[in-house]
């Protein structure tokens, strides 16, 4: 369909106005590098593809390639000398009859609209064709003016102009349908710009006004053709892409109940039924299930959540997999390289981190459980550590099915619960526990008949200050005056 | 006032569009399922009430009857033949001289238009008169074109509509005021629509029109007359409800830091001089009192907040009630069923679940209470837990007025902490504690001198290497051959 | 420049419709005082300066002298008795040629508005000129409608309005700019209002036109103008000042995921480079270095974090500084007076209160650090816990460079550990550590053979019950029946 034509996508220029930051090519929209939309556009409509690049070509020549399988050519414009020059740059790989030339900040162009101007271009036998839209902003500097006169059209830099804009205006889109022959002989015809002795691509609309050659135009929506030079434009083009995402995912019935907060990511999928709270962020290929649920403020990063799994408020998930029918959070932090078995609970404050977990499992509070293997039908009580870490390397801990582990332990890896043991709460467990055994590692309790009172009188005049103050305390201890004594008594 | 009046509320639809989904009707806007909007301002109005079900019907019947004491009429619509045949099917409850007919799905309609629309009908002696609105978006295919032709008028519905629509026309909202005894004649006249084979409630129009009998219209604002046939058009109406009830709550002194980003539902109240921070989201019947403030990313949800409570960022309550002046959070989680008294403190990383916590108590850090009753005044040590499960039931702990509990202990259940009794930092409290006393179950700690050399010299090698890459560690713990060696020693 | 213009500004009124809040001239808008918009702008500009306070007087004049060094005079309104009044009540301090009269509730007026309508006036030597925007909704009921004639103008305030305004008219800013010899004159011929009676300053402009003075209006767009006098203008004029904020730090190399979620307070600072998530909010004076990432839900409150740092989601910091290369978050919490020196690791469910950490420390789960000094490259393990109040008063913890806590150990302040020395997991560290010493704390762990079973029989019936039910657990303890027979065992 398209064998007759090629692209040249310039990809060369610098982000002055992005500051600090690296080519704007490739700031992510939706988790898409810049860039990537118009390759990958290019790569579906099967047109050959030429990157004129300079600034940053390292990085966005190696960013593609690991995109494309080395199917796109590299051009490179050693200096920054004009769009003219940049296209001039791109000679060697010219080859067929048609030559489509765009920018790489247009992320928001359509096959539609390519194919349209093709088709035009094609019909009316124009030497040159190209996109305009209607200026919505006079304050939109970055694009060139296009001038009607007659049969005569120019396009004015926006560089060059010399008189201040009026309200409403044409403007060029950036994006060209070029006759190879014309282009051939018109662009040794390029002059320096006098302001800013640049080769502007657009001069070659005025030569071939001319040399009296037919030239189209094809006008869009300005939503399509939003470049991207500034932070503020890169953000108003991330926001017409969400949305168009998440409308899409509306249509495949999603809920999102302030979707105007949301982040959906380009390549996430999400299956029908699901409900999306406020706040909620899907990145990377997350995939989620039919019939889940995933509450307010919850980020789930590169992870594969399965059927009628519900994600409760303010929880993390990265790199991971949960199971059908699991309910994780809230305040949940599932780390990188995880799974969780279906029909598992993970809640309050726990973390998760390398680590496999059975079906069945409940781990509700105040848990860290590293580098662990968790059988079926395992129960961690309350502020449950596995100590992983020796401060030479990372061990495992491993517990098995049916498995009953006290509140407070630490289990100090490397270090097997068997099947169906108990482990009693406060532990500190240092050797293995068999099979349906009980280990016990704590001190009895003493009660030491009113010693409270002896403490509280010792320290009358604080106490007294304290009820009266209704002092804040943080985190109590014994006192280290009682302490002493008490060690004595034992 | 609306003696004459009734009204029969077509609910019998698929909702096709909303996949995987039950009912439309039943989805919640604002934490009200979407056809007792309709349902309830008809109550409101005093207007007898008959509803056309099909689809779900047992699910919508059983919805809106355990919402309205049985005082509304149920008709049933077996097959899906379109909207003048759900009609017939209430036939037998048409008792009034006027009927009011209307879809189920546009729950932003008001009384000021019903009321409207009931005047003008009768003032110009009507036989049918129906809603129009002026249409902002051609897109909108769920919507009958209304075609005025001199005194002619007529509905295409938008399913038979064969011509692309033009950019601009006047809509059926689908909401009409027929004359009873026109109604018993005309719906014989029905005819099956050609394209779809359905009887369409809208010919109506053009058998009065033949008949030559008074037709009126009613116009009105799109946005109240919003239908929802697809998840898109349910977030715009949320959107518009949320966006009302926020501005309620403004006008009466609710001061929103981030409006557009706050979720209130329907039946809460919020006392003035509150202050509601980002992305907080108030659900169910909550009560939040005077001059409270409501940190970012918190959410209430069917709770009770009285005055002067500060309720920190990242916090969730459930269900519960929060007395006078209390500061609760940053992230902490109240479970159903708990209550917290006047004047106490509750904070990071805490969870308190179907507990009673006194006044002036603080529970500041990384604590699960669960099945308590703490006394007033009582003090939590950072890290506690209290053990209300042994694996096969729950069981309580209480801990008394003025008692102070050491940090990281664990209090096994059911177990009672006695008035002004003291615990030491790290203990398992397995059996009761009495007042005033001072209980301690821990062991002596014996320094061993040198003996980190040992360990480091040990692994002299991973050392060096720890040092040199900045390893991360995560839960450290000491080595196990170590650990060996320290057992011998003990 | 303006040495011969003074302004007065209007101050006293009562906030009626901002309920049980105090003067909404002291609400904050992005983080700074209302009325001191005004009065910062007047500083700026250095244009003499007199408030014409009452209501909540005491408040208005504390906060204004508190950021201008007493450069600004303060004239008292006894009684509200109108705008005519209220400039009445500051005759004293009229002194310049040219008086500038301003309302101190439009926040977002500009320099380079006075500046023009101060040219114009000077320019058609005008004896008073006013300020007017085109209105864009009927419905704001609190503007004064400009009415022209011919040559004659005059401003018809709302609350004498009589007839429904139409849809679109002129509005009356309330920026004045009056020749000092007329005002002397002309305030004299003001008469009370027939329906409210009070002297209303905008009479001035008809006392003109019947004196056939000159009188020139100068008109902006009315986001520069917007008054206050309900919570949802406060909530317009607070969205706009925000944009604008994002907008400069955009500008600036700043990039902003979801602007629209986002609050930054007007005086804080951020480097280049650095990219904010979804829902993140800085507040007072925060400077953010370059390079930084702060991830959604993240809240910094009046610190000071420097470049290279990752502020991972859900984190709070407050009144703390954070050093280069340090990682914070998720799930963290630094409270206030705390300072993280440079490349460490503070993450989940963690807190740092009033505590110096040092450079190369990894504290990274469900700890809480409170009143400590923390060595550099010193490693905590996960569930540690500070214990740094006695019931009585609080004590320091002091943990020196490169030692190494094992996980769930409790610190019981005053407590130091040396240099290099280790802790045994699961350790009540109650005296100090020697250097390279390691402290151990606990009890040796017994496995009680086949127990587990013996517990099972126990709960026979239970644990059935239990297994068929796969009811949830939370906090799992050893049943007390159990542990009686334990007490004896050991």
């Amino acid at each position: 369909m398209y064998n007759n034509l090629q692209a040249i996508v310039l990809a060369a220029g610098k982000s002055s106005r992005f500051i600090s930051r690296q080519s704007k090519l490739i700031e992510k929209i939706c988790g898409q590098e810049m860039i990537l939309y118009i390759t990958k556009l290019l790569e579906k409509m099967k047109i050959d593809t030429t990157l004129v690049i300079g600034h940053k070509r390292e990085v966005i020549e190696s960013l593609v390639k690991a995109h494309h399988n080395n199917e796109i050519n590299f051009a490179f414009q050693e200096e920054q000398k004009g769009t003219g020059h940049a296209v001039l740059c791109s000679r060697e790989f010219w080859k067929k009859d048609h030559i489509l030339i765009l920018n790489g900040d247009v992320p928001l162009i359509t096959e539609q609209i390519i194919n349209s101007l093709f088709q035009k271009h094609l019909q009316n036998n124009a030497v040159i064709s190209f996109v305009i839209a209607h200026n919505i902003d006079p304050q939109m500097k970055s694009y060139g003016r296009v001038v009607q006169n007659g049969n005569s059209i120019k396009i004015i830099e926006a560089k060059d102009e010399t008189e201040e804009r009026k309200e409403d205006f044409c403007i060029n889109a950036g994006i060209y349908l070029i006759n190879k022959n014309f282009l051939e002989i018109a662009i040794n015809e390029l002059y320096e710009s006098k302001v800013t002795k640049e080769l502007y691509i657009t001069d070659l609309i005025e030569i071939a006004n001319i040399k009296n050659q037919k030239i189209e135009t094809f006008s869009v929506d300005f939503d399509f053709i939003r470049g991207i030079n500034t932070l503020q434009e890169l953000w108003a083009v991330e926001q017409i892409k969400r949305a168009e995402i998440i409308k899409y995912w509306m249509d495949c019935g999603i809920r999102f109940s302030t979707a105007q907060n949301n982040h959906i990511d380009l390549n996430v999928t999400i299956g029908s039924g699901t409900s999306i709270g406020s706040g909620v962020q899907i990145y990377k290929n997350s995939k989620i299930g039919n019939n889940c649920v995933i509450e307010s403020f919850s980020v789930i990063d590169g992870s594969i959540i399965e059927d009628d799994v519900v994600i409760k408020s303010h929880t993390l998930i990265e790199n991971s997999t949960v199971k059908n029918n699991c309910v994780i959070g809230s305040f949940t932090h599932i780390h990188s390289g995880s799974s969780v078995d279906s029909n598992s609970i993970i809640s309050n404050f726990v973390e998760v981190k390398k680590s496999d977990i059975g079906s069945g499992v409940k781990i509700k509070h105040l848990t860290y459980i590293g580098d662990s293997e968790i059988g079926n039908n395992v129960n961690i009580g309350a502020g449950t550590v596995t100590c992983n870490y020796n401060g030479f390397k990372k061990e495992k801990t491993i517990i098995q099915e049916d498995a009953f582990i006290g509140s407070n332990n630490s289990l100090v890896a490397p270090v097997v619960i068997g099947k169906g043991a108990y482990t009693a709460a406060g532990s500190v467990i240092t050797s293995d526990v068999p099979e349906n055994s009980m280990a016990i590692a704590r001190t009895e309790q003493i009660n030491k008949k009113d010693y409270a009172q002896v403490i509280r009188e010792k320290f009358n005049d604080a106490s007294t200050l304290l009820s009266m103050t209704g002092a804040i305390s943080s985190s109590p201890v014994i006192l280290s005056e009682v302490r002493s004594t008490e060690s004595k008594d034992d």
